[in-house]
């Protein structure tokens, strides 16, 4: 059989997603959370946090092509960019593929993680030393909080789940400080969990975001190795129109999940997700 | 940790869904294959046949509203309808809704699923005994090749994998005998496979099918508790174009998944999902 790494997908562990552990490459206890890389043979590189799996080399490409380009095709006039969190780097290359983008800052945590990431996982840094890209080590909720630069166009929370390290970036003070530095044309996007196993998440989500930012909604994509595959992600903006996308990316043909009817697509929600809007 | 039941969902055993077994419910060998069913406190009651999981009482509803809604939506007139497989019965069920049908043949090759399905899954089963429902325990591709009575309007094939009984149900001598026996506005739905773990199955379909006839895409739902969760359903017809519903089922508030923008949704598939058409 080997090792094998199994995380609970469902709160009450009556499932679970198995990855048979090939090589262990590392394994590692920040401050924060423990961090642990591994090969698969199917899946190539699996990063594991805290016993959750944050992304395989295989699919990472569907969850960090979706955090980030429905957002620029909806304002393609984007900026200036916060990322909190997204340690291992695939947001922050996605972003760097814009050359409209002036400013990518980026607040982590962890620094362990982007270590570890840029040492094991190198398709993922590629966008890591662009020279756009401010890395700051700190937290995320801290951050926004006492900022008093220009305002941002686009945050985005590539987070952990609202557990740990994470909790901090799902509550209501958190999204009113996100709401305070970004700029009128600004789109917020996040990570919102699946709402086949998490339903009371994912309504949090909704609930909070809805009170603060004018115009809400979820959109969705299939990531295989994420529990349920049906994974969410939140937009938030004071005025812009999520489901209709201004432009296609200029390099739209690289991509391996986005495109413009995936976008519109995305925004069509079955009715038990409806539901959980509120 | 009690007893699980874990599912390989790549072929290289490189990964595994498993669902913990509260209570089993019955574990039987048929002619064709062995079937299973327990008790899971999360997703109710998990029906796995030869190792593969076929649905849970939690999630099915997408799978079964995904496999006959888009179908009845494009083309509203359906009043013949041929079912291959579904021993299960949430296929029938979900056809039972529409008044206007008014025959449903139903194919399926073993028997003890039916049975099985009707004892310990009657939630998936209230449609078994409609007077327009037919039963016929006899395999798929004969009754087909030999069937000489009028046409249908719609064909689903609702089927295990291309292993084992399912096989014969993939190939073109089956798909060329679908297309004889369906009327001008005909329609063919089959369960199709994933695209992220099982890509040899999907080209193979696309293929086939594109050959036979001139109109053919796949459709995708998020279907938790199968491989990776990204499911495809085949759609072929003669000329339907399947993208556009003409009107929505009369009992759509009911219907946890399928929606109008749903449907649309589905038929926008990702790059990579684009690519394995051909």
């Amino acid at each position: 059989m080997g090792e094998w790494f199994r995380e609970e997908v469902t709160y009450q562990n009556q499932a679970s997603l198995g990855f048979k552990i090939d090589k262990l490459l590392c394994r590692e206890k920040s401050p924060y959370q423990e961090i642990m890389i591994f090969e698969n043979s199917f899946f190539g590189r699996v990063m594991v946090i805290d016993e959750v799996t944050m992304l395989t080399t295989r699919d990472e490409f569907v969850y960090h092509e979706m955090i980030v380009h429905p957002a620029m095709a909806v304002h393609p006039g984007i900026q200036r960019v916060l990322v909190i969190g997204a340690g291992d780097g695939g947001t922050i290359r996605e972003l760097t593929r814009y050359d409209n983008i002036r400013t990518i800052d980026w607040v982590e945590i962890d620094g362990t993680v982007v270590e570890l990431s840029e040492r094991f996982l190198p398709s993922l840094t590629t966008g890591n030393h662009d020279p756009r890209v401010r890395l700051m080590v700190r937290d995320g909720v801290a951050y926004i909080k006492e900022y008093s630069g220009e305002p941002y166009d686009l945050i985005i929370i590539d987070s952990t789940d609202p557990v740990g390290p994470g909790e901090g970036l799902f509550g209501t003070p958190f999204y009113q400080s996100c709401f305070d530095i970004l700029s009128n044309e600004g789109i917020i996007i996040n990570q919102a969990e699946n709402p086949h196993y998490s339903p009371e998440w994912v309504t949090g989500i909704a609930g909070k975001l809805k009170k603060i930012f004018p115009v809400f909604s979820f959109y969705q994509a299939f990531i295989p190795t994420y529990p349920s595959g049906h994974w969410l992600f939140g937009f938030a903006s004071k005025k812009r129109d999520p489901r209709v996308p201004e432009e296609c990316p200029a390099f739209a043909d690289i991509l391996k999940y986005y495109n413009r009817e995936v976008h519109t697509a995305a925004f069509a929600l079955p009715n038990f997700v409806r539901d959980l809007l509120g």
